[in-house]
């Protein structure tokens, strides 16, 4: 029976982001699979002020990216994992995610998904994009149930 | 670390019903952790002919649910586990996986899910709506690569 072989797993840096990746290095154990951590900073010239796109802050998104690769390896080191790839992409975050699973060859996608109200409705969204677009398996961890 | 305890798995009898309920009970064995197998018969009131609904047909869905019974003790028997727990619920496939998933304490719901194109979207639609609604972790297995 197939087990997975490499596995990508989103890290936005919420609060819930550490029960996320604990859960995607648990399976990648498991199944002494790889394990790529990505987090793809939202690219700015999505961010809109009212009506008025605001101008693209190219430099902003470099500083921004560069301020993560810092953030995941802090993390990967706390793990224990110091190890594991690390990559850094900025753009639409689905997009990059689905990208980045079949460039590394990822078989399994581990994302955090909030629940359905409120303002957990647009963060649970790049999950959804994810189980549309990837081409493999994903598996959407609940977090933040108590409505946090 | 906390392991599943107990996992439900949607079973819709396409061709690649096989694929999901088997990567269910791997991961149920490695986890050492309870399975259940659910079949939605889809509730006959939604069903439309052009803009007129038909009207519902009661016996039918009763019908289809024990034939489905039937086709789920095949198929546990085939795959050796005769014992694991098997339910039939008339309804809205989305909302009766999720609520059963509460009601037997699953903290993970295995479901297949189809790629983005065509009639897959339709068909994807339950694996995106349990997404959204459940309360505990969802693995969406990915099949029907090939566009079959």
């Amino acid at each position: 029976m197939a087990d997975y072989k490499h596995i990508l797993v989103a890290v936005d840096f919420s609060s819930e982001s550490r029960v996320v990746v604990n859960k995607a290095l648990e399976i990648a154990r498991r199944n002494k699979a790889g394990l790529t951590l990505i987090h793809v900073v939202e690219y700015t010239g999505a961010v809109y002020a009212g009506d008025i796109p605001l101008p693209e802050d190219l430099e902003l998104d470099q500083r921004l990216a560069d301020q993560a690769k810092g953030q995941l390896k802090a993390m990967t080191e706390e793990l224990g994992i110091p190890d594991a790839a690390q990559v850094v992409e900025i753009g639409v975050p689905k997009r990059e995610i689905v990208r980045m699973a079949v460039e590394r060859k990822a078989d399994l996608i581990v994302i955090g998904s909030h629940g359905r109200h409120g303002l957990q409705l647009l963060l649970g969204s790049t999950a959804n994009g994810v189980l549309h677009l990837s081409e493999c398996d994903v598996l959407a961890v609940r977090v933040g149930k108590n409505g946090a």
